[in-house]
């Protein structure tokens, strides 16, 4: 198993940045990206260190030639530019921003560049070209496909294509951003014709975001072993869903109007570097299963290509906040439910020639573990709503109401490594035109 | 039945550019937009007229303030900050642009204004955001899905949803771009596994292309009534597809990589205005079928929403350019096939909240017709590769092989009026690194 640590992922490695240490999400190991601005300000990219944002081209002044030209990519309103430049580039310049971190000598030059988080603004993280969400959670393609397929869940291509959709890139919107309820066409079961209102059955998805750095030429496919290097880092994804639009509207091509009114993402992308002492093998696929096809299998990629992150959906309506109710954890679930590696996405989507590009955001499809706790949209929790969920204040839902917000959060942690979180990813639900 | 057309469409009119009079495709009552360079030039938009095409930003300066601000527009490289002026304005762009070119007292000074197209470089027209392709074409639909589903061919939401697919916007290339066939996984019916290599079923798809012109804020649908005043114009779309790769990975979410390897468009973007003579009613729906519910139906749109235009396909092989001979014509068909008008495309996209931005491509979908002659792709001529198809020098055809070249070209013609052509949209295969 070959996965490479460095002096950055060391447990004692200490920053001068006061609060940084032991921070929940974002220690010196963990030095995730942001496009940020502060006190009206120009939108720019910052690094996350404890309570704080770095400036990422002020501080690549301070830094050597190497470092510096890339550091200065950081003067744009989004990360393309700045992961464009490749996976090599991007770990010069962690090491680079690390030393100016944890170097003392350094700290009078540097302080100034720090910003307080709490009174930044955070942004999309990239200019997104093109959105696309696989379907890599195996129990949650199994859970949906009982619902929407009683006799048939999971079809005979999934064990062998990472199923996968185009996505609607436009309507994506960083964490925080109000989500005003859809309307659109659905139809009972027993009603004669379809009718247009709100949507009745509106769910989150909990997602994972795997966010292109370096893209490729079109006609050029990634080879799996060259594929993480591809990869600017993860981040967190609500892929908000209109159930009952779902149903009536998908076949025969698929998730449409249902999913495209709002999409959230969290706004700090971590880095695979960051991760990398979390890098486990990939056993999402059980005995028994067939071995994936040649072009998307790699030996480090079985070895090491899974993520050992964690997720959790918190709730809260707007009765819990006017009460000073804490969030409701609905559930806790692994990034390890993926059937499919990153590496892998990147490589099947790429391996008909399609040209990825810096910026495009892949979803990893609802990520739901394999037990009760585990579960990433409320479709499964409430059994396609037939089974209400109660609350610890003995409110009840079996989708969300207006004025209820999600928070997405996520984190990797293990005995002797730091903690690296991953921020959260927040949407409160508003009523649209007709409700 | 409510057609405004004005001046600009009069069949006499005349321009001074020699050569645009009866013109096949750009007489001076098109005026069509594209993106161009001429001698290396830098990339800025023009405007054609018979065989020249104008330079707008250089017009823009023999304008009236009103019409150059917008004119001005014109020096960037894509029409996207020129289209999102909106319908109001680019007719008055127009009307400017239709009295220099016939105005004799301007000759003088707009002549040198003018590049020989043929010595000019076109580019993909717009910065393609989003690329939504849809599936308006009934008889299409109806065809493939005997294929697909024999005993369900056309589904019940079919007459309600105007079905659509997020489509892959990176992929889109202007006419002329080299198609690599793509490799992909397929599993033959009688295989354990499924298999990967190049594509063995490729095929074109007739459609045509509509390109977004203003858009609308996320959480606002965009209005029937108000649906055309978002629509730039119209153009050519060829939505290639690897049938094969789409039979096996389709299932449940929709086409993914049988269509994201490329997809080519005309460069030209004729205008509804320039195509305000041909607005017919929307016939394609049968008697008895239903009526579009509310948010779908608009008197007006009815009466004059559809557009009569006739779409046409040529195959050339290697073999018939080298013995000289002309492309075969595969088929012939109307536009008018589309189940749903364009603006119902707009209205149908929008009306969840999803925000349309400009230059955000919309395919209407494979348009086949009612008679044999019409039909829009091998996979239907050929019925599913069973029968192939003989070419008048004695080849075979079930799907597309490497050499192969197709050309779409559309035309809207009638007596009374001039003949409005959208130039060609052409895509030549090569072979991938597989073969």
């Amino acid at each position: 198993m070959t996965v490479i640590t460095d002096h950055t992922h060391d447990l004692d490695a200490r920053s001068w940045v006061l609060g940084s240490e032991n921070h929940p999400d974002f220690p010196i190991q963990n030095l995730p990206f942001a496009i940020f601005s502060s006190g009206g300000s120009k939108k720019r990219a910052g690094v996350a260190i404890g309570d704080m944002i770095l400036d990422l081209e002020a501080a690549a002044d301070h830094m050597a030639a190497d470092a510096r030209k890339i550091g200065e990519l950081g003067n744009r309103p989004n990360l393309n530019a700045l992961f464009a430049c490749g996976s090599k580039a991007m770990t010069t310049l962690r090491h680079a921003i690390f030393e100016l971190l944890t170097d003392g000598g350094k700290q009078a030059a540097i302080e100034p560049l720090l910003y307080r988080a709490s009174e930044c603004e955070l942004y999309l993280p990239f200019d997104i070209r093109d959105y696309t969400d696989f379907y890599t959670g195996i129990h949650h393609a199994t859970n949906v496909g009982k619902l929407f397929r009683p006799d048939n869940p999971l079809l005979p291509n999934y064990k062998y294509v990472p199923i996968g959709y185009h996505g609607r890139a436009s309507s994506v919107r960083v964490s925080g951003s109000e989500v005003t309820r859809p309307k659109g066409q659905t139809k009972a079961p027993d009603a004669d014709e379809p009718s247009v209102g709100p949507t009745k059955r509106l769910d989150y998805e909990l997602e994972m975001a795997v966010w292109v750095g370096k893209g490729n030429a079109l006609g050029e496919p990634i080879d799996i072993a060259d594929a993480k290097n591809h990869i600017a880092g993860i981040g967190i994804l609500n892929d908000w869903s209109a159930r009952d639009l779902q149903a009536w509207e998908y076949q025969p091509l698929g998730p449409f109007l249902a999913k495209s009114f709002h999409s959230t993402v969290s706004p700090w992308i971590v880095t695979l570097d960051a991760l990398a002492p979390f890098r486990v093998a990939q056993d999402a696929r059980p005995e028994g299963d067939p071995q994936p096809l040649d072009y998307l299998f790699d030996d480090d990629d079985q070895a090491t290509g899974a993520l050992d992150v964690r997720m959790e959906v918190h709730l809260s309506t707007a009765k819990m906040r006017e009460n000073g109710e804490v969030p409701h954890c609905l559930s806790t679930g692994p990034m390890t439910a993926m059937y499919w590696t990153v590496a892998q996405l990147i490589t099947h989507h790429s391996s008909n020639g399609c040209d990825l590009n810096p910026g495009d955001l892949l979803g990893t499809g609802t990520l739901t573990g394999d037990t009760p706790d585990s579960v990433g949209s409320l479709l499964e929790i409430t059994n396609g709503g037939k089974e209400p969920l109660t609350l610890p204040n003995g409110e009840t839902r079996t989708f969300l109401e207006n004025g209820d917000e999600i928070v997405m959060t996520a984190y990797a942690q293990k005995d002797g490594a730091a903690r690296i979180g991953f921020g959260e990813c927040r949407g409160r639900i508003a009523a649209g035109p007709m409700g």
